[in-house]
Order: C-alpha cells, then structure tokens, then sequence
C-alpha cells in the first residue's frame, strides 16, 4: 500500500483499506459461486445474507430500537429533502426546520412543497458560521418534527448535540452518522446518503420509527412511499447491491474496531489535533464558531488566495489529497470521517506548521 | 478462470470477465491515483472523464441523436414508472400504454397518478405469452405518447420491432437494451435499468428528447424533474459513481466487440440455438408464442415439477448456474444477454438433450 495516500475528500470519501481489498476480490468472484458480486441475484441468498447482517450489524452498531425499520434506498440524501415531507406531512400541516447550511436550505425548498415550513432558527445571515443551541429557538406546538442537519460538509459545523425538543426529530445524518453515539428514540426518522461514513455513493440509508409508515399519502408513487420498501425488506425493486454490499463491509470494519464509542474516541483525537494546529497561530483561519466545530469537516482558509494554492499543491505532492475546500468558502478543506486515520492528520499538521513558517503572511 | 460458472440469471446478470476484473483493481487504487474508484470525488476530473466517455461511447453505440440528453439516474426502473408521467402529463392529458406484462402493468399503475391511461392492448388474458403486431390496436389522437416494455424478463416475450406509430414513443428497454439496433429518434424518451445489458443494479439510464424537458410541472419536488439532472449533467447531487464507471467499462467491451450490429448477430446466434434445442421435442415447452420469442429470456417448461428440480439440480452441478424460473411460470429461465457467452448457450442445449434422454416423460 505504498501508493495510498492520505485522502481528505468531502464525500465520495476515504474508506478503510481492508474493505476495498475485499471488494476488489469480491467483485470478481463472490463466496466461491464463481460469480462477481455485482452478477449475482439480489434475491439470492447469499446476497440477502449480505442484506441481512448489514442491517443486523448497523442495529448493533447504533443501538437501534426494535420499533423502527431500516431502509436501503436511492436517490441520495437529496432524494430524501423530499421524501420526508411528502410523506410525513400534508395539506395544512405544519413542520419546523433549523437552517443551518445549503443542505438544510435545499430540504427547506422541497418540503415547502409539501406542507407549511417554520424556519425556527437560521444562520444563514451569519455565513452559517454556528448551529443553534437549545433555546435558542421556537418550535411552533403544532409542528408535526424538527429537522436539522446534524453535521454541516461545508461550513464545518456540527451540533454537538441532540436538540432537546419535546417534538419527533428528523435529521440528515448524511456527513456524522456513525461517528458518535446518538439515542435513536428522540427520532421520528434519520436518514444518510452513505458516502463519508457508510460506504460508496449510490445507496441511502433510512431509519424510521415503524408507526410512521401509515402516513404516507394513498396517491404518491409506490416507490415513494417509505411502507412500500419497508414491507418488502428493500427489495421491492432491485436495490443498489454493490453499495449495500460495501456498507456492510464498512459496518463490519468499525465493530472490529470497537464500535461507535471507540471511533468517537478517535474522531475526537483526529480533530482536537487538528484545531489545535489552526489554534496555534492567526495563520489559518477556521470558519465555523468554536462552539460549533463540527469533528468531520475542518473548513480553514490561509492569509492569501496565493498562499492557498501553494499550500495545496504542496499538500498534494506530500501525499496529502482533496484538501481543495468548497467553491463557497474557498481555501481548505479537511474531512476527516471515520475511515481517515489519524497518521494523515498528524501528517497535515507537521504540514502545516512547516508551511507556516516557510511561508509567511504578506 | 477455472472457477467461474455459466451465469443465466435475469439481473443482476453476468458481466464481460474482463470488466470485473479491471474493477477488481480500479476499487483498490484507481489511476494511480491512490485512491480507489469509490473514494475519489465525483467532481473529479478523473470521474468527470468516466462519465463524459461512458456518455460519448453510448452515444457513438446507439446513434443518439444531438438533440437528445443521456442521464444517469437512480431508482430503478421503477422509478422511471412514475417519473415518465409526472414529467410528461399532467390532468387532462392522455397516454397509451401495450400492457405486456409485469413491468408494463405496473407503469400503467403509476401513471395513473398523472393522466388518462389508455391500456391500448393488452396480453394479459393470454398469459402475457404474446406482443402485438404494429396494427392490431389503436392509439388515441390525443395521447401524448405510446409506452411499451420492448423485452419482458419474465414471459420471455420480445417487441421484434419497434412499433409503428406517428405517436412519440416511451419505452423501458431494461432488458434488451444496445441488444440490437434501434432508431432513436422515433422516441421521446427510452430508460433502462442498469442490471442487465448495462452493467450492475444502482444506475438508471434515461435518454429523452431535449424539447421534452420544459414540460415538467412547476410544482414537482427537484430531484424529480429531468431537467434538474439535464442541467446538470448528471451531477445536481451525487450520483452513482461506481455503477457508471461499470457501465462505462461494459461499453467500451461492447466497441471493442464490434458494437451492436455484431453483439445483435450473437445474440441471434445464441437465442436461435437455444430455441432449436427446445423445439426439437415437446420435452421442453417455451411459455412465448414463436412470433413473439424473446433474445434475451427464454423461460420454459419441464414435463412435471420434479423433472424441473432434477434439471436445475444438475446443471447447477455442471456450472450452468441461474436457471431457476420466476415464480409466476416456475421451471427453468436462461437469460441470455450481451454478456453471456455462445459457449455456455451450447453447453447449455448438450445437456438438454442429454437430460431429455435420460429422464423420459413419465
């Protein structure tokens, strides 16, 4: 593994090595049938084996309770912006949502479509540079959930806990599931497009309390309808099997790891080390407030436009890739989910104190 | 490759050997890029380069005219069941619809939800074992498009030719799709589910007719407007990364074996075999009628149950693996798409004949 090197992308993101070995043996010639993975039957049994023990380990994983379903969908997290009004809401109901990033502003436009959306909180004004903290806002009595993104990609912010609200939560986990302990029974429905802390693009999960089911709408599509692929195990139609398949292996990967509690551990290590190394100086400036640092995505731009392709460049030559930050923000970016390992973050901070002091300010 | 079978499942199918193993590799380490073709961004320049040549070879394969838009979508082709109507109806507006089996009843089914559906034809009474000539129904002056499923997996039914018609034509071309040449410019819009001829279940291809775009309703959630993903490219959110590159790699296989009028030749070739090999004898008794046959599926009969398991139980044993039928006709099913190989075909018939002779009908 010589050539591996240190891969900080947002998202399709780094995974552990061990899992891509498997898969590159795997898909050519799954179990001995002498089939590749992505050849044979989703209704096999081996693939429904591959199915089953995902769900079975992810239960585990996130001490999921006996009442709520989980799904294997399509479609991205975008697919669920939609999806969750369209059948959690209705003509005249109402929901409450906390906008704290472009992931929430587009769920807010698509669930506009659906029902009366109550903007409680937003950061917008303040470049999305915090999330709320509890009592910082109203959720309206006849709100039917509060939605919030629970870790913000781009602007680097993370609530840094469950909002406390006596109404059902709904949250986009897309960019922090699995990365810390969370009490799944605060929610009406979670939901995460799989590819930072789950596996490849192409497959999203969704965790939704089972007496939701009966509220979809009788006239949306069937494929629409959260029952219809609860009923049917995520097989009404084929599903994304190769994705399902890698996020089992993921899932597999991080019990032999000890667990959530133990990643937590190490995500909080990863990123204490690397704020620490922002903190250390005015030479990299972060952009979320302190109190909303989110442990995934370390946003953080240098004194100069110049000073910041320089720096990536750099980067890159040592090993150290997609640290390119998002078009909005510009400057850097390091993601650094479950599957990064510290070794590469204490690479990037001997990086970057050594390029801070190569490279002064202008 | 010693160990790998003959595979006649009905898709997920069997793949060119040569494209599982080259993604046996890509997963590993991608281009030398250090990171494997799951982890790397989807805005790439590397991924932008498979999807811009996955894109241009299906165009060069096809004939797809400039005026048409190439989508790599998720969902199945189930979800094309409902996006093709909301898309292109609305209230008051009407479309026709061949009802040949499952996959076309239950497109009627969803359309429903958007329009006037006019079941135009249907083989539903006669077991869904035929599809209809060009001329034996009529099409409403006002439908805005005639829908039919060109191949149907389970009834082992074929459309020999596109029907003729001055409507636009819809047609869910999962299962034959680049199996033989067609025009497309006779059609608005043609989508296919990856898992047969394509490549692996997780990506839904659509080509449509551009004008066709400006026709969705205001008031539909984005991720369900073609537009969206025609605007951009494929990439309003994250898509399918691996699945594309696979489809992009059964492509360039295809080019390099002649492209569709040579793989049309082989298929001929193969379904003709397998059909002699039925014909010879009432022992093995094909659901379709003759004119309606299909090159893709062949589902067919045993003279009792327990000849039927025998069957199964040896080929498996042989290394023809896949050959059970779907539950709706039971007996045997050899799918037989661009990527399975004459040798299996002829290994497959031998031991037809073997088996017919050495186990009389009782």
């Amino acid at each position: 593994m010589a050539d591996r090197v240190f891969n900080f992308n947002p998202g399709p993101a780094t995974l552990p090595y061990e899992v891509l070995q498997q898969a590159g043996r795997d898909v050519v010639n799954f179990k001995n049938t002498g089939m590749g993975l992505i050849e044979i039957s989703h209704r096999s049994k081996e693939f429904i084996a591959v199915c089953q023990e995902t769900e079975t380990n992810l239960r585990e994983l996130m001490g999921i309770p006996a009442n709520y379903k989980v799904l294997f969908l399509q479609g991205g997290a975008s697919s669920q912006f939609f999806m969750v009004p369209m059948n959690l809401l209705g003509p005249g109901k109402k929901a409450a949502y906390l906008n704290t990033g472009v992931w929430s502003k587009k769920a807010i436009k698509e669930a506009k479509l659906f029902g009366a959306i109550d903007v409680a909180y937003s950061s917008e004004e303040l470049g999305f540079r915090r999330v709320p903290r509890s009592g910082e806002y109203k959720v309206a009595d006849d709100a039917e959930y509060l939605y919030y993104v629970s870790n913000n990609t781009i602007y680097g912010t993370q609530f840094p806990d469950v909002p406390q609200s006596d109404k059902m939560l709904v949250s986009d986990m897309s960019s922090d599931i699995l990365s810390r302990p969370i009490d799944v029974s605060k929610f009406g429905l979670i939901f995460a497009g799989a590819q930072k802390n789950l596996g490849p693009a192409g497959v999203t999960l969704v965790i939704i309390r089972e007496d939701l089911l009966e509220r979809s709408p009788a006239n949306i599509p069937t494929m629409l309808a959260y029952k219809t692929h609860a009923e049917k195990e995520s097989m009404f139609n084929t599903p994304p099997c190769f994705a399902i398949y890698i996020m089992g292996e993921v899932l597999k990967w991080l019990k032999k790891l000890g667990g959530v509690d133990a990643v937590a551990k190490m995500n909080a290590e990863k990123a204490s080390r690397l704020y620490a190394a922002m903190d250390a100086s005015d030479y990299y400036r972060g952009h979320a407030d302190k109190d909303s640092r989110s442990l995934m995505n370390v946003p953080f731009n240098l004194p100069t436009k110049e000073l910041e392709a320089k720096f990536l460049a750099e980067a890159t030559a040592l090993g150290l890739c997609g640290l390119k930050g998002h078009r909005s923000l510009g400057g850097c970016r390091a993601s650094i989910y479950n599957a990064f390992p510290l070794e590469g973050v204490v690479k990037l901070t001997e990086f970057m104190a050594d390029f801070a002091a190569k490279n002064p300010a202008p």
